[in-house]
């Protein structure tokens, strides 16, 4: 009999290191390949980033609460997110699209205006793509391409023993806006007739809906003579971008509970749901913030910027990956999702 | 009422065109958009082409008669066929999948197989990609990324009056396989006891499934010192192209029946399926080979080269775009598919 092995046995991760691990590099001008935010390729001198990610309705996104012209601007932001998570600077995007009889031209029309929105607020050209047909749902492939000088590309693997762990921004709101909208959406299907009710949750709505690549991070970080040591984009929460940075790495941390920066209208939401804004906060996803370590003497430069707290440090990858919780209690990070975190609490 | 304007109405390109007309280039490094086979970024010097594809299963491919060796094969070639279409060499590709559960880890390997010996084959590094799920059916996005020096970047909108127009290979051979492989499907479907008749049709079902994109065509120029005044791949049939390349350079051409290249396996079964061998050529599509122009004293230089025809010649934009059949006919070239092409026959 044929042998089956089921993906779901390896995960994402898996699936990608299985698949790309007998692949040998051919040129000289390929400098990184599968396994950071982005590939980097060596043109000339300056080096060029490439990264590209493959958006499915129904997986990625459920246009029943998302409104057309965001999802453009979300698809660009989400690649542009992986450019800047490599200390480089966005340059050109490509967008393939696939399509239903079921969208008119009006609604591909307002799709752009969304990806346009977002590529002129970063300066970024659409030098290219693709549009077919798809037999039911929408499909959107984007391919970002960033240029950074050599010296200040940032990767994963470079994290030292004792640096410290910093992110921008807060984080968990996206996810909470995703618990709204699927709430929202459940009490819509039930009865119709009620209005969706999303006042006071503009914060987390805006989170999930239009997120914000971290340019002025990268530009924070430029202007104040500021080199990570590693770094990469919080799509996924940050117990897993955190096991990703000490994997590559090779090292342990600690992260502090108390240190994980939550807006008041994400805790606030939080509580409404029953959720706890830490665990959101840890596993949420999609907030599109960076995660980056920094020499402890480089702490200095960034005390004055609120936007970036630190919130643990490196350790030897023997100490493994822990949570110091406000309670003093130690956890190991998972990155299974914040059910299956939950359980451990 | 909210408008409402059918995509089809505007047809792929006229689609691109709308979405892309008001757009305006920021960075200084984009040097050639939307519009050609592949976008033309200069970074530091030396130019790199960027080019991307999306293929969705039912649309652009039918797993029931494409093995996924065959499509990660081809999925790679269509995209490397880009790259070369701008006189340049692949250098990267990025390669992101969405599957549903049907498809096993096994399954996968396979079309990665395809992948990779695409990849040896021209040279080329898989770079990046994405892995996700899909709720049906298999999505595709490739991104190709190439080099080429300045100088001998050749565009679609560079034709010159008098300039002879050339095709590699031989053409329809992909459209007639596609014939055949849809004819046994339907047998198929209505009596699962038969099975397929391929026999005598290697060549036809090989140019459907494993099409090889024309990297040796690209070096015979750089060989010989010879650089087409523009150049495209031809994916959709020469007849649409041939319109492409005159469109863009402000043309007209004139292509004669008699010198399309059709190879003697293509022939035969065009006239066991009842159909017009030339028709097949001029709307197949799918041959991913190079149609290209050529100033008339560079003649000399391809005569030696079997792989390469002389088709036709470019004239005045207000002479039209005409075909001369065997018969002594003259015909508008159009690019609506082989039925409506017939018609005027």
């Amino acid at each position: 009999m044929e042998e089956r092995t089921e993906i779901a046995t390896l995960g994402e991760f898996g699936l990608i290191d299985h698949l790309t691990r007998n692949f040998e590099i051919q040129n000289a001008s390929t400098i990184l390949g599968v396994g950071d935010d982005a590939a980097v390729l060596d043109h000339f001198g300056k080096q060029i980033v490439v990264t590209t990610d493959l958006l499915v309705e129904g997986i990625h996104f459920d246009l029943m609460y998302t409104p057309l012209k965001h999802l453009g601007y979300k698809a660009v932001m989400v690649n542009l997110s992986d450019v800047y998570a490599m200390n480089a600077s966005p340059t050109q995007i490509t967008m393939s699209i696939a399509i239903s009889n079921r969208f008119s031209l009006e609604a591909l029309n307002e799709f752009y205006e969304g990806v346009y929105l977002a590529c002129e607020k970063h300066g970024v050209d659409l030098v290219g793509g693709d549009t077919s047909s798809s037999n039911k749902g929408f499909i959107i492939s984007v391919t970002a391409i960033g240029e950074v000088v050599p010296e200040k590309l940032v990767k994963r693997s470079t994290a030292q023993k004792g640096d410290l762990i910093c992110v921008s921004g807060d984080l968990g709101g996206a996810f909470l806006g995703l618990t709204l909208m699927e709430r929202e959406k459940k009490i819509y299907l039930e009865n119709p007739q009620l209005q969706p009710d999303l006042e006071n949750e503009a914060y987390i709505v805006g989170r999930l809906l239009k997120p914000e690549a971290r340019k002025e991070i990268i530009a924070f970080f430029d202007e104040n003579n500021i080199l990570p040591t590693s770094m990469m984009d919080v799509s996924d929460g940050i117990s897993s971008e955190v096991l990703h940075l000490c994997r590559q790495s090779n090292l342990g941390c600690v992260i502090y509970e108390d240190k994980i920066p939550v807006a008041d209208d994400s805790r606030k939401a939080a509580f409404k749901f029953g959720l706890d804004p830490t665990v959101c906060a840890l596993n949420g996803g999609e907030d599109y913030e960076l995660i980056f370590t920094l020499k402890q003497e480089d702490h200095d430069k960034i005390t004055l910027n609120e936007e970036i707290s630190v919130i643990g440090y490196m350790t030897g990858i023997e100490e493994g990956c822990k949570l110091y919780t406000k309670g003093g209690n130690r956890f190991d990070i998972t990155a299974q999702g914040w059910n299956a975190f939950a359980k451990q609490g």
